[in-house]
């Protein structure tokens, strides 16, 4: 009735519910990032896990088995690790949601049918996660390049080439080595090139002056590109070290290998939608085509109320 | 007269002075970057200031004392513990007069009492006086990166692993010293990550995108952290240096003690205010609550003054 | 006459040529990037191009010469040549269209007259050229901070070390070259930074917050100053080489003397504009000034057009 009222004085009403709500209301022009809260706590989440489950099996299963210490390496080579595999698993969970919704339309046979709650909120926050994302790799890459800097690394280097003089031997090229190395460095920075450019492109003043077919091109294509890039980063990082049982520290695999479950089931999600016969299909959903549209009765009053929501 | 004229006929006066000011303000909107002016003359100053005592301590002590030329570090070396000094200093200045505000606001009782005009002019210039320091603090970045490519550093590290292979030594792994050396980068890598983000919310299509609120939590809760993280980060450099003798080259203090003063300063004063007794007392004066209003009429009257002008 | 209706309307009209045109027309905000076409091609050619003239000098030189395999080189050192070269020749060609038109405005003495076409649309993409030449300098960057960390690079100076000490010799310190090679690397920060600096006031939100004035002087005086700095860090890198019979590779100049052609042209022309006669003469030409405008009756018509299309 109220809402009646309020629409013949001209103005959009929106039922958010009963009385009690009014509270969170007023709140909400105060409220400290209601948007990043979640993405925030779940890049803290991964962090701490991937914390602890790295601590487990470089620090204390070597003080455990070996009876060594090597808790110095916490600060730095240990952090160097966390960062890169919570940052690649948030960037995997900011272009999975976009995957699940396509095969919930192709599933589904038409684009007006609402999106599940929790896809909805996930879809929202895609931005602060890819954000986050941006902001551990920005960390990734400072960590690693003060690499060479490091008091410890000097240690190694110096160890290391005095070791060689005194078995008087000479450390041959392996040029393979060299190659593989390099695209390893090579996709790693073109990543952090197209992550940094996806996050210029998120500035509210740039993206106001890109049209929106522009803007899609940017975040869909270009996102998944770096995604796809970063991936390759890690999967030449780990390369054939999974095949190795001594990977396996008391039958943990290595972090890497977890950060890699999210972003290949996303490219592979994605690459299947994307071959011609799937992708034609989607396109027309997208256009508006429906499946058997006229033997269903309850989608279409669904239908009516998104369209009226929209 | 003027005034009331132009008031009548619904314009807003102000008054500027004299006709005289008339030639300067109609120059105004042609100015060259009018509020840079002071923030640039003091990062000049200081960076020429640091830069003659710091080739006093170093070049032209070591020619005077030993009768080595070390001239060559000049370009690298030397600038790269000017220009962090100066950021570190022009970071300090920023949140100085904050925290002075603060204080006279407690000592006043009352928030409806003007700042002085050179703090207001100070509080004005604060974003210009953080972006140099930004600025900065990026050149110090890219100054300590490329540090393992210089020639001179090769050089260095060449003779060592040579001296000690000579000596038929090896050196251990001091492992104190990773985790001392690892802390001093990674309280930089944090202190500069919260510094690009702090000016990242400063460019204006961010900040007219987040809530009051959010603008303060970002500059004043993310800006005192930053401080902080610089803070510990030159602390960490320095060390137990200033106890040892050697340090004083005549009787002069290194740089980086001078750099410390005014932040040091600063978290000290910030950090007396958000006790729980201060910062109550502070929180009321800024919610509008005063003094003893009653028996002071002078404050009344500026008060007055102070709202009509807001 | 479809004009003369529209204008009587209240409509601005603009002839766009024949009924076939509004195809592309209505295309034409859904077209992906247009004012990026040209500049984006134009890189890709120039890294086409670099790429193939420094393969053909360094790797298949290597193998038909020396029957020697240095394919290894091409992810990193080879690819670190030519982005650079590519940079620096698109930051040079962001400036050569207003060098080019001073020269024009001063030939024809007035700066009523059109600019030719081809003019036209290159002083159009300028920001394109730059943002371009800019995201490729951040990759120079990251591909030159990462050298320290390459394998290949570990190897060499390993090897260096090994045989410095077999020969029971000891590098001497070569103050002369440490000069050298940290002006060199000065040169290169300063350039990037300003770079840097250049591409943040190009986003839309900063330049809208500067006057006119400001703009025009960090886009022109900073600009400048950008290109003087990069062409003096290839310069200083290039230095005496090209003295040397043996930098000619198959009668082939190295790469980055390809590269510095342009931005000397550029800096050479524009160093002849803010000459004091020539400077003068360009202001008093665009402050309204023109040559001999009574014999001309052809540019007076030519002018009211320029005027009237303004």
């Amino acid at each position: 009735m109220v809402k009646d009222i309020a629409q013949n004085l001209g103005f959009t009403a929106l039922d958010k519910g009963s009385l009690q709500a009014a509270v969170e209301l007023e709140d909400y022009p105060l409220q400290l990032f209601p948007m990043w809260r979640l993405p925030v706590a779940l890049a803290a989440g991964l962090i701490v896990f991937f914390f602890l489950y790295l601590l487990t099996r470089s620090v204390i299963y070597a003080a455990v088995e070996d009876g060594k210490d090597t808790s110095f390496k916490i600060m730095v080579t240990l952090a160097n690790k966390v960062i890169p595999i919570v940052s690649l698993i948030m960037l995997a969970l900011c272009y999975l949601p976009g995957v699940i919704a396509g095969f919930l339309q192709l599933y589904n046979g038409t684009k007006y049918r609402r999106f599940p709650n929790w896809l909805d909120r996930w879809m929202l926050c895609r931005k602060q996660l890819g954000l986050l994302a941006l902001a551990l790799a920005f960390l990734h890459v400072l960590y690693t390049l003060i690499i060479p800097l490091r008091y410890y690394v000097g240690y190694r280097l110096n160890s290391e080439t005095i070791a060689l003089i005194k078995q008087n031997k000479t450390k041959p090229l392996d040029t393979t080595m060299v190659w593989f190395t390099d695209t390893y460095f090579v996709t790693g920075i073109m990543g952090f090139g197209f992550f940094v450019l996806l996050g210029i492109t998120s500035l509210p003043s740039v993206s106001n002056s890109v049209n929106w077919r522009e803007f899609r091109f940017i975040q869909s294509k270009l996102g998944h590109l770096t995604l796809l890039l970063c991936t390759a980063h890690t999967l030449l990082y780990g390369w054939d070290k999974f095949l190795k049982p001594s990977t396996y520290k008391w039958y943990l695999p290595p972090g890497f290998m977890l950060s890699l479950i999210v972003p290949c089931v996303v490219l592979v999600l994605k690459f299947v939608l994307i071959t011609p016969c799937v992708d034609r299909a989607v396109t027309r959903i997208r256009q508006g085509w429906e499946r058997k549209p006229a033997e269903q009765s309850a989608p279409l009053t669904l239908r009516n109320g998104a369209v009226e929501s929209d």
